[in-house]
């Protein structure tokens, strides 16, 4: 019973069958072995972009952070919400890669910014001429850190605001399986349809040992972004063995059915917390991830019982009366099974 | 018949079968995992430093920016050899990391520094109080960049040069089993008895799939370390899989095995080469690479039967008369086979 | 009658007298003049610090950039009110020469913190170990900009705050001395005594062409900050101009007298706006800026005939009902006078 | 008898009386005053270039640094002579400003880089592909440190390299004006006519208190320039003492005269020093610094009744054989008089 994270769970197998595939014989270093050529092709096709520039890093910070480093100068903003990963979970990486933008954060419900929240804080940002600094760019993370989801609509809705000031769109898309398929979109649909340049397409939280492809749709940047990843560390010279897991993760739609399965987990585990008396949820639960509150009896026994997640804030306690109402952070994976969520749920009713 | 470079060549078989064996389950991430706790003891005993601490990550380059970045402030000079890899092939990773601090390049035989060349590039740059850039810290690639080993002697006397001038001293290892075993040196005598501050152990030019210790004797800047690791986006979310290849590379000294072989392999084919009239040696081959001069026939034979290999320096060309001497830069690994290497002279030979 | 900024504002006429004198013969440069060893002396008896570390650079950013940069390392927080200079007016410079701190925003009515929002900001930001960035520094600006005063007391509340989590404090004082007579405090009080380790003590917007001293209250951090002015380009050769300015403005209390007339003028301002009907103050006027609004025939008549300041916010419009009332920032500054103020209030009462 | 440096002569009396001129009354802040607009005509004139963007700030290192982080991108190198001042004398400015930007060092005599030895420079640094920094610009110091000038003809045959590559070509003019008059040629000639893209145009050394212009002769960078400006706090509030010193600078020639005076005083120094039996120059005196050799017993008398200047290099000591030579950098500025040298020289001949 194991809610930590999506990324306390394992990778799949076919993962680690692909690694002992690609381990055969001598390949071409940094990227220019054929399965790398293959994963470039695979995602050109999945995102109908044919133009799309294709790198693969090995976390989610340097996938963001990198992509942001190409479009953001460093005298400008980077308008995020103000729970963005980039902003909480990232301990500074998006400054030092652009050395010094701001990040100028947004308000809005379940860690979704709002168009127009993001309007007035990217009007505001400009008004102040060579004093402030400039107006860099928009960067979205679907699904949330709360886990809600933007659907296309939103996502253009966003983009089009950034659109009129100008400014180039990233999206954060750790967990972009999981939107994708909660939201019933493409992948073009979610991405460069809805005015997305670039995106950090997630492999790690969703079943990879960690790899992340990130997509500039225009292939304008890429050699400013080989450049960046080569002079941060990030490009591997044994390539092959990240190339080899985005390889299985985009056969046979395994990376579209594991964010499927998380996702029901997550649904499963979050229809069981309501049907406790007094059971809540602080957002709603549209991808993998459930923030409820229940009863603190429940959190007890569970906790005594060997699960493991968040209570959400942190610093909540497991001592005082057993009634109050205490919320946690849920976290399921491809990996989570339908008996951990019901072994779970029994010990959080009583 | 792959000498291009040991980048190259796959992973151990072992190291797949760890990954497969870490795979198991649920697992605390960010180093947490148990796994991780038995690296870094199997580390500090191997070095006989129980203060040590141990940090991994992904490639090179990160292993040698994060050091480097720790143990030199923006205004201070990094003196290594003018051919050592953080000047030639990071593409400034070490500016990067460091926000600005200056390679200063000294000169020796063979890519190794002489301690009188060390001191004069030091004494020259601290000459200027504060309007040069300081004098900050030394690094040492071992083995080098041509293929050569310091010695734990030749250690200490750069090393001493630096205590002189009261700097600290980094080694990077990206070979350094190949030094090691090439030394007949145990890692204690070769890193922090012979004045070595910090290491990046390396891994993946080994055997590994892309892994690299950086070992922090002192672990004063261990926070430091940790907190420039995160913000670079080298924090694995799920590190399980690193420490599991390192924790194979160090079981039943597979690594020093590993990098014997790649050795003696070396050896095998710099002996090989010299009993072809007129051929020689750029560099002694104390390691795993080969620097050496042939009849271009043969390196034509060689290339025309599908013979991986870099000539050096690269410009030159294949065409022109077939006695004349052609340089090139063979590197052996693990995987390495005296099959390919008598072929290969067979080729060359004509 | 400009009321548009105290930069807009001239030197007083002895400092060009101390620049004419100054400029006799050869001078030590890069500071090494006698000229700046008597500031030096000056500045210490003055704050009663006799071991202070004291600098001189040319203007307000150099000075705050500098200071934070030496105080807080790239992977951390700068806690500052959300409408602080160094968030809304320097182009990102804090961000520039931290290599990427972070500045995160605390409210407070007239741009003034409140120890309880420091606090909670402090709080959660250290909140997520190594995922976030770090707990920093604080630093407060006095006066605001929004023309209020920090009296010695609310500096020390704010610094109690920022030590009981071992954080060091910053002043920026850009407008210390408007600050320190409103007070009626001394200069030791209002900084070291309330818990100021670093301030940026400003020069140039009360009087000087461009010149603002910063002291470094422990000097243990004094060679690192010269390091970073001289690789700022921040370090004068010909520094004896800026120590001549420095000396003049400190002799016989030029730089309070000037200070107070500015402070005198914009209470006359403030006065005379009030007894307009419908006029009301933005913010309290305690320094040298009055932020206020009256009605929009008012303005009128002040613009056409003349009168240069900001309406405020910048965006409201002139055209309209003449009975709106529309706000505006005036700022005082020594060379205001009475004439100017009674003719200015004499326009806009129509 | 002070000819340590250049930078330790006063201001020229004109600019001082500029100054109180400037302080009449209010003045728009940040370049936006009259002066500045009469220095921008004034100097796009003067280089016959109409489209220039001019910029003013207050030291020469911030001229460089701001103009090569324009031109250079942070993964690129800088390739300028082994001895020019943002190599030996910024403490790192440029791999500040430029983000870590690696500073390629080139080899000729008296500080004259040669266009073989950039060019082999050049070749050398983008053998390595995505490996090496790339190819970035191209730094000329013009005089150099070594005090000997450049043509026009020799910096459009090193701009010449640079264009093969399509790099761009800064000119650090600390001492423009010293080249430029020894030269005899027009400022169009020795800068854009002859491939230089960016100028720092320098005003300190040369009878200025503390101004340099940068000249960007394609205004495309120019709203980068203004962002970097002010983000390194370089943009003065109270602009209009750095433009009225300028204006000054402009005005009747003053610039030329002041650069001519001083090159005059050298060749006197020079001229009088190669009288001494044994004495000779370690470089030819082409501009306003003279490099020479001659007894011991000379220098001692010199320094014992108030000479002011450096051995070169410094640390050469004053006790041992009256007869051995001792090398020394003497530096001459507008306001060198006939009087100190002939008595310096007097003293020095014995």
């Amino acid at each position: 019973m194991n809610f930590a994270s999506d990324n306390a769970s394992p990778a799949h197998p076919s993962v680690i069958e692909a690694l002992a595939t690609a381990n055969e014989g001598y390949a071409m270093p940094y990227g220019a072995d054929p399965t790398m050529e293959r994963v470039r092709t695979k995602i050109r096709d999945l995102f109908e972009a044919p133009e799309a520039a294709v790198y693969l890093v090995p976390t989610g910070t340097s996938a963001n952070a990198l992509a942001l480093a190409c479009y953001c100068p460093p005298w400008a903003a980077i308008f995020c919400h103000r729970n963005a990963h980039i902003e909480e979970d990232e301990c500074g990486a998006p400054e030092f890669y652009t050395n010094g933008a701001k990040l100028t954060l947004v308000d809005g419900e379940d860690a979704r910014m709002t168009p127009e929240a993001l309007d007035a804080a990217i009007a505001f940002t400009g008004r102040g001429g060579i004093h402030n600094v400039q107006r860099g760019m928009v960067s979205i993370t679907n699904s949330t850190e709360n886990g809600a989801v933007y659907t296309p609509e939103m996502v253009g809705a966003l983009s089009g605001v950034a659109k009129e000031y100008g400014l180039p769109v990233h999206m954060d898309g750790a967990r972009f399986a999981n939107a994708l398929v909660a939201a019933e979109a493409s992948p073009a649909e979610m991405t460069w349809k809805a005015g997305i340049d670039v995106l950090s397409f997630g492999g790690t939280k969703n079943g990879l040992m960690g790899v992340e492809a990130v997509v500039l749709f225009d292939p304008e940047k890429a050699w400013e972004f080989e450049m960046r990843r080569k002079r941060a560390g990030h490009l591997f010279s044994k390539h092959r063995y990240l190339a080899a897991q985005m390889d299985a993760y985009l056969s046979d739609d395994l990376w579209r059915a594991m964010a499927r399965d998380a996702n029901a987990s997550a649904r499963r585990l979050s229809e069981g917390i309501l049907e406790i008396p007094g059971a809540s949820l602080l957002h709603p639960t549209e991808a993998n991830a459930v923030f409820a509150a229940w009863p603190r009896d429940g959190h007890r026994r569970a906790q005594e019982n060997g699960a493991h997640y968040y209570l959400w804030p942190m610093n909540q306690s497991l001592e005082g009366p057993g009634d109050e109402m205490l919320a946690a952070r849920l976290v399921c994976s491809w990996s989570t099974t339908a008996e951990d969520i019901d072994r779970f749920l029994d010990l959080i009713r009583g």
